[in-house]
Parts: C-alpha cells; structure tokens; sequence
C-alpha cells in the first residue's frame, strides 16, 4: 500500500511506495509499456489502456472506440488511488495517511506528435476544454485538495516511454510544498499590499519590456526576474483570474496561440530540448473554505516553462539555491529574436 | 556582473549571470576544464588552479607545490564573488544585491580517485579537518549568513569534467531557502516541545529500527521516514550539535568511518551509482545574532546522501511533491544487507 508521509522538519508531504499499481490489464500483462507492440495513445490502441474518463467525440463514437479527439484516462500504473478513506494517522512522531489522490494522462492528439508544439492551434483549444472539465470535475471531491497539470517532453521518465504528446493531471489530498508557498506568497503580499502580486509582476513587465517574450491582448509571456532555470519562461493572464478551469472561456484561443508560439520559439532555439510545463492553478476550496477564503483576490493561475538544456544538480535541488547561467534579460532577447514557425 | 535576485512571490533568492568569472590563468586561456593537459586537481598540477586558500601540508612545503594531503581552492570559474559590498537595492518591485560570496573546492586527495567511497578512513578525517577550518574562517565574515559543503560524484557537471574527488564549499549572503526552512522547521518544533526535532528522530529511529542502516557509538545512518528520493540516506549525529565545525573533534573518527561505509554501500548496491552529498549546517550567527538566538538549541547538523539512480522529474522540482518508489522501510534493508567491501 502506497503511504503519503509528512517530512517531521518541514512539513513536505511524500508518496512512499515499493509497488506502483497496474490499472490497464494490458500493463498488468507485459510490465513496462515499452513493450506493447504499438503506441498506446494513438487512435486505435484504445484496448491497451485503462478505460477512459473522459473524451471529445464530436460524432458522439462510444467510449473506448476511435473517433476522439482529446482521450483523458487513468495513468497505466497508480501510487495514488481515488477509491478509500485518507486514515490520518501517526506513527509515533510522524505524521501519515493513505495515498488517495487521482492521477490521469490527457492524450492531447489520436495522432502520433511526439512534441505539443506541432499540434494545430485549434488543438490546443481542445486540449484545454479537456483539462478545464477534468480540473472542475475533480475539484468536486472534498478530500482531493490540489490539482495541478503538467507535461514532461524528451528524453526522460514516462515521456521517453510513451512519446506521443500527453500531459498529466494529478489531483493530491494536500496542498504541494511549493504550490503551498505561492498560495501564502500571494496571500501575504495581497494582507500588505492589496494588489495581487502576479497582477503587478504582469504591470511591472509590461512598462520595463526587456523580459517580455511575447505578448496577446489576453495573455504575456515572460522569462521572471527571478529565473531558477536557463530560459524559463511564465505565460500569465493579463486579467486577474485565480483559477484556469474559471478563466473565461472566450480567451482560450489567445492562450492556445501564446503557448504554441512559446513552445516553438523554445523549439527552434536549443534544437528541440526536452522540456517541462506546469499549469499552476488556485486550490480546491471545498475541503477547507474558511482557510481560502481570500484565494480569488491573491492567487492567480498561471503556466511555467522550463526547458532543461542544462538541468540543474543536486545542490540545487537539496538546498533550493539556483544559479541561473543566463539572465532572464538575455533569455528573453534570445526568445523574442529567434526565427520560428 | 552577477546578481542576487530575489523572487517576489515565495522569497527564493537565486544568482543570475551570462558569464561566470575565470579564476585561474589556465581556465582563462584555454575556457574549459575538458581541455586541460591533465587532471588540474592531481598533485603536480598546482600550476593550473587559482592559488591555493588552505592545505594539509605535513611536512610544511610552500603553498602552490606538491607536498599537500588535502588542497582547497577557489572554484575555476565563479557566479560569486568574495570582494565588494552587497548593494542591497530594489528594481521597483524587485529586490537584488550584488552576488557576493565564495565558492571553493576541496580536494580531497593528491591522487586520481574518483569516488570519495574509495579514499582510505584516515584520508576522511583530513577532508573533515580541511571542511571545518574552512568554515570557521568563512563564519568571520558577517556578509556571508550562509555555507554549505556538498558533493556530487558521477556523469553530470563539474563532476563529470573533473573525475578527481573533490567537493564544493559555497558560502552566500542569504539563507539558501530549503535551508531556512529547515531551521525554521527546528525553531517551531522546538518553541512546541522544547526539544530537537532531529534528537527525537534520532530516538525514535533507535527505538524502531527498521529504518536503520548502520550505527555506531556517536552516529547513526537512516532512510528517512519521508524519503523523497528512492534509497536517501541521512547521517545524524547522536549527540545534539547544531555545527559541524563545533562538533567535538574526537568523534570526527566515527564519522570517517560511517561515511565510508554508507558510500560503500550505495556504491556497493547500485554498482557506482552518481550521488549528491550535502552537510547541512548551523547558519553563521555574526550576521544577525538575535535572529538566531536559539539556534544552539533548535538545529542539528547532518549529512543528507541522495543516490540519483533514479531522478526526479521536472514536476518534482517545480511543485515539491515527490513520489518515492522505494519506501525507505524497503531501502534500509537492502542497504543493510549488501555485500560491500
């Protein structure tokens, strides 16, 4: 059984785990998808993979069968599972709960892309309609109190064993450590300020440009002031919004323009790096309404890129201090001046 | 010129520059460690390398020849430097300083080692001695609230280009943030139960013992009860000390002998796995003495050991949730029972 254990120290939640659950019968069979005899996400392998949760079928196909257009289904092996109680418990001093929580891939296209940036614009519109029903549906769930969406591209972990675009959903019974420090960042500087700190970080680039990579009426992307990573970039809503899944729908078209654009500008850049993407997204207030009471004004939902060219070592991991070899105003002018399509 | 730049939402301080600085003459005409004639840490090389900031020399030979038992210099190239003032300033919102600090290698042997696990015990106690001069001297100077020793061994980064056992001293004019987050984790702790967090795992690990891998009479070895990496390793004290450097001197023999024996064992386990060492230290008092005032009582030093057979992915590093496939329950055992030599 997969445990979630709290860090005595600093209070870092963890999955523990000797054994990932097989949830496709298929992965149950062979063990390891780099040996299903074809690609797992593409149109027509649909028996190989757990059933799906949810799908665009604009011909209104049965579930299961081709005729998709975006596929969400439950990762094929699980450390985390949704059915079963939390059990809070302790174990002397320390703290633990079973491991529940959700964790779904998004197949982004029935065909075989490998890299999200090649999908159609209109694509990416659909993918985010797939991400934004999933994220609503999850958060009805009172015990599951975080949902985040992330992507993994190139040469490493699920991404190299299944290369055909896919993005992760992974729906947590706590708040992450570093999503937690966002939340309470924005929380503290909305107490001092009364201003959304993402909202004034988006004015604050918008009047200094030389860390503006590119810019819509909706939408800016801009390598922080702050960078960790070697040409990070953060696209952010130029309208107040706490959560993506609430984000007015109307706009998800300047979104799909700004995030393909990003990842080709990157694409072309370094040669095709691997990559890696989050969608930082407000919390689920079900389970504790009265502790997010303030979310809406001083959250505010927002994607980061980091392309991982150079990935950063151990140092920086254990102690949380970057050195970032490219300052985001160079990043920036590099971004901005590369040729693309 | 660098800076130090700090992250308006969570706090994060981190360094951004385009070009780090040459420290030596040789790095300065040829660029790049790889080209090299030969290993620019094996004795003999000295020419090669910026001059010398301390060495064991038995027989009392001059500074910069061979005749060393353990040679700690300035790194080749730096992100940080030790003359100047920090400039403490804001960019409208923004806050940064200049990036003041040092960054020093520690050789730990005149002959062409690579991994640490090899060198002989009484070869650790030297490194040990050359880690704690290092940082007393460093704690003299109040700019630097901060140092930190770490190692990685295997193919990634300076580690790759240097193959010479080496590690890195980094001293900075901030709290790395984990750091801090540890510190702070102990002052709360403490505030609530006034005792160590770290004593209290220390007994309690004692009392349960699955999680052990090794102990002798002044140190023990576990598997943390929230590992986030498969088979991490911490090395605590079982005396309360918050400082490496004020640690009583005549355990330093025990902790030689654990060292070597916990990276016998991953070696041992994994067949030469890369690994990242970190030593986790009290932070240096002078800057802020009321600040840390407690800390005496409220910190303890240790050495936290991360095999990196397998990474973490991208989503790890950005959101601080880890799964762990291993549980350290799992991992201990294994560690117990390998053969090594």
């Amino acid at each position: 059984m997969s445990t979630l254990r709290r860090d005595p120290i600093v209070g870092r939640w963890v999955v523990n785990t000797d054994k990932l659950l097989p949830l496709s019968t298929t992965i149950e069979k062979l063990g390891k998808i780099e040996d299903f005899p074809k690609c797992p996400l593409c149109k027509g392998s649909e028996e190989f993979t757990p059933p799906e949760i949810f799908a665009i079928r604009p011909n209104n196909s049965k579930p299961n069968t081709p005729g998709w257009e975006v596929r969400v289904i439950p990762n094929f092996t699980a450390a985390m599972i949704v059915e079963g109680k939390l059990n809070r418990r302790a174990q002397l001093m320390y703290d633990m709960m079973d491991s529940i929580g959700a964790h779904e891939l998004v197949i982004e296209t029935p065909e075989h892309y490998p890299n999200m940036a090649d999908l159609p614009e209109d694509q990416f519109a659909k993918v985010f309609t797939a991400y934004r029903e999933r994220i609503s549906d999850l958060k009805k769930d009172k015990r599951l109190r975080n949902i985040v969406i992330y992507k993994t591209y190139g040469k490493r972990g699920l991404a190299e064993a299944l290369p055909h675009t896919h993005s992760h959903i992974l729906a947590t019974p706590i708040t992450p450590k570093n999503i937690k420090e966002q939340y309470m960042g924005g929380r503290n500087y909305f107490l001092y300020k009364e201003r959304c700190v993402y909202c004034d970080i988006v004015r604050q680039e918008m009047s200094q440009e030389e860390r503006i990579v590119s810019e819509n009426d909706k939408f800016i992307a801009i390598c922080p002031f702050a960078s960790r990573y070697s040409h990070e970039v953060w696209i952010l809503p130029k309208t107040h919004c706490s959560d993506f899944e609430r984000h007015p729908k109307e706009e998800m078209p300047y979104l799909a323009s700004m995030l393909k654009e990003i990842l080709l500008r990157i694409k072309a850049l370094f040669d095709d790096p691997p990559y890696n993407l989050v969608f930082f997204n407000g919390p689920n207030r079900d389970g504790r309404p009265n502790y997010w009471e303030t979310i809406d004004k001083d959250y505010h939902w927002h994607i980061e890129i980091m392309p991982t060219s150079t990935k950063p070592e151990g140092f920086e991991w254990a102690t949380g201090f970057y050195i970032n070899k490219t300052t985001p105003e160079t990043a920036a002018k590099r971004l901005r001046e590369v040729k693309f399509q």
